[in-house]
């Protein structure tokens, strides 16, 4: 990091490059990283990541714990990482085919992911999961897939979240379920009746602003046995969670094997890919979907995912994201006692949700993530936080440093009413 | 490049990945870059690339005419490109949110294109496309968007060339015509009625294994006249031409803006990035749509894509790619005839399309290709090719010199009545 400003928030450089901003992007920008979306004071341009810290354009510096909402995984900058990609862009990346790195990486992730007997790669997560509908449709020849009500997918027409630019012809063969309700996705598979083609899950729910939960074992055991029964494939979207809870598939541990999964994020340590990996009798089908992109076949990412994937074994980053995770929730818990404030802390500690109690659109949430930022912590009042190897204890602790004061102000403004 | 062996086609190292390949991935590749869509021998695994050659994994050496189907447009690893992605990347590229090189692009298409007021980014071709028509149908109320028989338009359910996967209601909304012809699209905007969203169109025809046409001024001017006519969009997919015809859009020396473009492929010389730009009026409509990806933000391949438009701008890259193209077609043109067969050229001389005359199946034109091959030249026989700014007068000549064979022997097999 050229600086190493601790925290603060939109400086003159950021609000100067928003107002550029404005003139040529609509709204200032799309999607997930806008900054309108986020408390006032929030930076919305960085200039530098590295480990666990990013750097917004003032040259103020914040301990990451969105990790760029997901991809970053090692840290930023991961050496190894950025090493193999590099040399295998000073070969070449994007070129008329694949690299042999193509063929590594698949075999890779057959060995890695329990169910996987093939790979396919994309670009996005709704890459990852269009075509994983699209196979289980080709391989069934029927069109209903059940989603649960909030879970997000991506942001194609057939899974965004707003209805704007979307038809009702583009959700027509979507039927909802409840996650974690197996009474309700029975109903739903009722409802499909002879032409479902697949239920579609998250690795766990995580929807916005809202409690997390871990898949439910009896919930998971539907899911598999109901999609079995009635021949349809059951897809694991496992894009945010994935390769953070367990190397060989987020549901491997309930001993639930997914006939298709989804990934992206963290597959490449922020690269752009995503892949496609599925058992053997949607094998076929995979071959008759046509579903391509001009940079799929790109060869630095996949260098730069076999070797995330490599470090990621080697220090078994599940278990270390969980015992870094523990100890952030086990000082925010001790903090907000400390404080009187009741902060729910929810799903897996390696990408935690912090939702206050009676926090209606989270403007307590809000004014806590605001004081973290100002000392130095980018956290989020509404989507899960995701933890990364570069976070040691010490950074841990520094992030705890900080939300003491924020716990604190929070505690004060809920005291005088004003959250 | 490590060696300089030109030309051969698929060699051990190939096809032991190929056999490696088949276990671990559907059809051993998805999509356009599949080796078996291709006449035999073609090599399906690359090591390297640079300017304008490509080298194989067994060290076989080609003039690249497909530059990667359309990304390389400077040239494979051009050095300022390069080292502008790579100095974005050496401080951060996927982070918490986009750099600075975001405003500084986006300023630069608005500058660069005639049509644009504003611009969105995402990474494949088809995210700016169903962009493109979300926007429309946002901005309109309504739902229908005209689409020419034949047009390729990206791999989403609602374009993409095979039916398997993809249900009757993702193409409900998408009404046919033919493209440079103005009856046809009056008749589907009459189909229309009052639901028109869009007409969505290709910068010209660039249709798989059929004679390229240039958009006819006749037809170019109804269609905008009709979307204006009845308050719909009118949307230019310039993802396969775009950076190599007009740096205007390729649209802008008919005199025609678009109300919204897709750009991708060249934009950033192999780097992964797509935009959207649009007009004034469909801005409020694009901060409505909810779209984004992991990796949209990300500042290396937006670095890329500033230092490709500035090469592209310096060089006035549209007139080079036109003079080498046409060096291409009028060698080739003369070798045919002097080897009695009638080949067709059409198309912008920077994109051309080969195909010869009385040949179903591309039976005759798949052995020249092959032959060429041989020689050292990659083509293809059933799409356009690409022209990039490393291909010098001494590669065309090059190219030349491999085709004259090639042609001969082509000329013999049709003497000979087996192609």
């Amino acid at each position: 990091m050229a600086s190493q400003a601790a925290g603060r928030g939109s400086g003159p450089l950021d609000r100067q490059l928003r107002e550029r901003a404005a003139q040529v992007i609509p709204g200032g920008l799309w999607g997930h990283q806008r900054a309108s979306a986020l408390p006032e004071g929030y930076p919305q341009f960085f200039r530098a990541g590295d480990g666990c810290r990013v750097e917004d354009v003032d040259g103020h510096v914040y301990i990451d714990l969105m990790c760029s909402w997901g991809p970053i995984v090692l840290g930023h900058r991961h050496p190894g990482v950025e090493a193999a990609a590099r040399a295998q862009r000073d070969l070449g990346d994007c070129l008329d085919g694949p690299g042999e790195v193509l063929v590594a990486l698949a075999e890779r992730l057959v060995t890695t992911l329990a169910h996987a007997d093939w790979v396919t790669f994309q670009k996005n997560g709704t890459d990852a999961t269009t075509a994983c509908v699209m196979i289980a449709r080709a391989a069934t020849g029927r069109r209903k897939v059940l989603v649960a009500r909030g879970s997000y997918h991506g942001s194609a027409p057939w899974c965004t979240p707003l209805m704007a630019g979307v038809t009702e012809e583009d959700r027509c063969h979507f039927l909802p379920f409840d996650y974690n309700d197996p009474d309700s996705l029975a109903q739903a598979v009722a409802q499909a009746g002879d032409d479902l083609a697949a239920i579609l899950v998250t690795a766990f729910r995580h929807d916005l602003a809202r409690d997390q939960e871990m898949p439910d074992p009896a919930f998971a055991q539907a899911a598999r046995q109901l999609s079995a029964e009635r021949g349809a494939a059951l897809i694991v979207d496992d894009v945010r969670a994935g390769f953070r809870l367990d190397l060989r598939g987020s549901w491997a541990a309930l001993g639930i094997a997914p006939d298709l999964s989804a990934h992206s994020k963290a597959i490449a340590n922020g690269h752009p890919l995503a892949a496609v990996t599925g058992r053997d009798w949607l094998r076929e089908a995979a071959t008759r979907i046509y579903v391509t992109g001009s940079f799929w076949c790109s060869a630095s990412a996949m260098a730069a995912a076999l070797a995330t994937l490599t470090e990621l074994h080697r220090v078994d980053a599940p278990r270390q994201l969980e015992r870094v995770g523990q100890r952030l929730r086990d000082g925010l818990s001790r903090q907000a006692q400390a404080h009187g404030l009741s902060l729910r802390q929810s799903g897996p500690p390696a990408m935690p949700m912090l939702l206050f109690d009676d926090d209606p659109g989270q403007r307590l949430g809000s004014l806590f993530c605001q004081e973290a930022l100002r000392a130095g912590v980018y956290l989020h009042p509404r989507h899960n936080l995701f933890l990364s190897l570069a976070h040691t204890e010490a950074d841990i602790d520094a992030v705890l440093a900080a939300t003491d004061g924020a716990l604190a102000a929070a505690a004060a403004a809920r005291r005088a009413g004003v959250a």
